[in-house]
């Protein structure tokens, strides 16, 4: 079997990701719209290509990380795309965040075109990427997940399935993006009231996450949070926004209120109404001091 | 320095809390509403007092572990109470989860007396008090916090400091009981929504807390509301909603608007008005499930 | 029978109401805290107490308009108040804006002492009460209810009656009022989406309110908020906070969820936080505008 | 000039509105998707055609009575559709209830082609549009307004212009629709709340309705969430949902959050979870009641 896979997206998290493949010796055939982002690739023996669908061969893999919906329809809906390129046989290996309505849709196009589809979104920042420490959700056809077993383990830390159905991965990745952005709310509010009642609201945070909240995301956000530190940006605002409404789009289409989803959202809103869009997402949380008449710093 | 320790409250964690001590060489007097509750540690020596006063003895310790405002305003407000015998120099420990205003008031009267009062409110469920790996949040008059701590080190795993406000560390427990509760909604939210587009709730469960969110909070509270086993009570639904009434009369006592808060009380509030008083308090997370339109059972 | 009448609080809503029976032929005895307010009423006949129960005569009538529930428990509970003077036979129109459960502990503790309780909040701002236009709601015993008619309709343009649940007219009181700050935060939501869509917000409001909510709550409040005109104050924010906090309070003793009132609660509390509680109820409505990123003046 | 215009969407809303045109004068050609459903106005000399553009004629007057965006869009953008046969000069009168940036998408491919779009959405149930008892809200270009006009007053009993922004009305339109379902929420919290402390809930809507909210909204829906009377169907739970959908992507394009409108949206979505899709819209009112854990009927 051929180790070349192509890779389209070479963003803050695409870029560590094909970087660990080339490093697992798989050969890269790579696209980005910005073409000088491929270059540490290139020195590493990537060939560029001009276009998406070229990344793509008959029985391949195709691998995608990209914005939105948009963009990865863009990369499969139409003629001669990566769809048709992987016929027969080939797997795409779609890993941005998408709505499970999107991915239905890519799938069905896929199967027309007598190519697979494989739902690989995965768990963590570009440094986790580096550091191979992806967490890596995956649902599909089962011989199209195990044709793209090798690569997933080559970018991850773990690789967890979730069954047939190629929306399922994605649904999952919405879920949980939904309950990191929740806790990165309840975290504020807790800091804020008890700020405002005497609390040091970093030794509180410090306690929470090395006692009951010790977890990757409490103890990556508390600090954060309590330290009212959100820049550099890891995940931009805008994006925070974009995931939260793909929750609550797919909330309402499989009929489940979400209330907290709701206020997360709007803390996303008000943060980019505000002006704070060039800040970390995690800036949402300065909306409960807001609320509290506090002001952005101690 | 005497080892002899008033204790008033054998509740489900007072029981073994005082258990500790005993096993850590303290010699008890001990009082509860309910004398028979008392009978485990009479065997290992402790002696049962009539009231709760008499457990205090001049300059000594009094501990109390009790219910809610009322009962512990009960137990230091008045006419003779453990705040007057304690004095003069003793040291009273509230370890039961209390209004920081409630704790203000109890302070007051106790230097008024000439005693002293060290909060010291607890994280972890009976299981965890029983193996002594209860987390001890204190705040209070540095003098009395060091006498309380020998106590202190028998009950728990690990003692925070938050400082000299006595109602610090209530304000502490408070915030942190708001973001347990807040994250039993964030599971259920995502959880129900998941399930909804066809994911196995029990499998994203486990990838969850596992992953991103393996903290003690999450590991107790995620299969729990995976599975739908909100039985046998751990944490009484009425005193969630006590709790999360705390935090909003606390909140609205501070001027910190918590918007989450206000849909965990309600959350609560429902569960008992649809008849599930009886169930563990995370049957709470059966609200967003409920307004999917989905029954208690799978 | 006796035209004489006790009245009991002479702010900015008691003082046109007792002008009103004075004007209607009733003989006042009046108290206030600050003795000076009955100086307009002391001119035309009126007689000055110096303390609340004397304005209460053996089976006559008191009426009573204060601020909260502290102050109408201590008008009624302990020795020798109203409730005692009343008796036998007297009634107490209570028509202040109270809790239901303190309705109920005042009807009791007049019951045993002989006297009996009429509840009888209103509907109506100053200007309202001045020109006798306040709507008034009642409950009680019947024959109590009776006996308050004649003066009743000396203050109002229509009595409502509510049943003999003493309790029964502050909730129809509390449920009003939130809806009163319910349409508030509407007008306040539709508002500020219309005008960052590019919509005069003056014209919109003047719209809605010659049309399909061409009812006085959005006539009076509508321009308000369309202008941002909070001052000056007809009913403070700090009161509208009260007024939230019983209904919350009251919601949560019958158990009844009620996501919007939390939100209204969250309002107040914002605006008191952000330094606005100098301004009227109404500037509760700077909080939509907040969020949007909006400043407090167009 | 002439008197004849081209009218698509027959349904509940637009057939009434139709004859009232034909009974001002008017001469209709006339489309729908369901042909039979312009029986009665062939009956009186309404013309029908096969397809909605043959229904617009160069400089003539076109009336789109539709479901939502996508059907307005079809109608509009493409090759030969209304848009190019009103050229030169035409104009499109737009009265469905879509969103603002889908408007702005109209106004734009309408002024490539030639010709002009005025925004008209309505306020008024079906009864309301057959006695001509409409409000209309207008906005576009001046010229084109005053070419509508003759055929607006045909239709309603007050046209109300909102500017030369072909967006604007919708806007309107929108947060109305949102104010009118914030209004049914606020009375069901407020009636749930009062019925669960005692009160007759029929009662206090009579109170409420026949005075402080006085209004065509609250005495048309405060009597049918009392009494819980949500047939027949004036207007579907569905399409409240999608008007909720529109007023929340709305509100997210233009950066302005809106807590009760996430609520209101949760409740349509929520009472359609729970199967009651046959429903009056009014019957989210009945979310209220569940949270409370009583039942549909009294």
């Amino acid at each position: 079997m051929s180790n070349e896979i192509g890779f389209i997206g070479l963003g803050a998290m695409g870029l560590p990701m094909a970087e660990n493949l080339v490093a697992a010796g798989f050969k890269l055939r790579v696209y980005n719209r910005t073409p000088s982002k491929a270059d540490p690739l290139l020195k590493r023996g990537a060939v560029l290509q001009s276009n998406s669908a070229s990344t793509a061969s008959s029985g391949g893999i195709a691998i995608s990380m990209l914005a939105d919906d948009a963009a990865v329809e863009g990369l499969v809906v139409g003629d001669d795309t990566i769809a048709h390129r992987l016929a027969p046989g080939g797997v795409h290996i779609s890993m941005s965040t998408i709505s499970p309505s999107c991915a239905r849709r890519l799938a069905e196009f896929h199967t027309e075109c007598g190519s697979k589809y494989v739902a690989a979104p995965v768990f963590g920042r570009p440094d986790a990427a580096r550091a191979k420490k992806l967490w890596i959700v995956v649902s599909g056809a089962a011989d199209a997940k195990h044709k793209a077993r090798p690569a997933l383990d080559a970018m991850g830390q773990q690789v967890i399935d979730f069954g047939e159905d190629p929306t399922a991965a994605h649904t999952v990745k919405l879920a949980s993006n939904f309950m990191i952005a929740a806790a990165m709310e309840a975290i504020a509010e807790g800091l804020t009231m008890a700020e405002r009642g005497g609390v040091d609201r970093i030794k509180l945070a410090e306690m929470l996450t090395s006692t009951i909240f010790a977890s990757p995301v409490y103890q990556g956000y508390g600090p954060m949070i309590a330290e009212m530190r959100h820049s550099p940006v890891g995940f931009r605002l805008e994006l925070g926004l974009k995931d939260l409404e793909l929750v609550l789009k797919t909330a309402t289409e499989v009929r489940s209120p979400m209330p907290f989803a709701n206020i997360v959202r709007d803390r996303f809103l008000s943060a980019i109404a505000k002006g704070r869009e060039d800040l970390d997402w995690s800036a949402m949380a300065l909306g409960a001091r807001d609320d509290a008449g506090l002001g952005e710093k101690g």
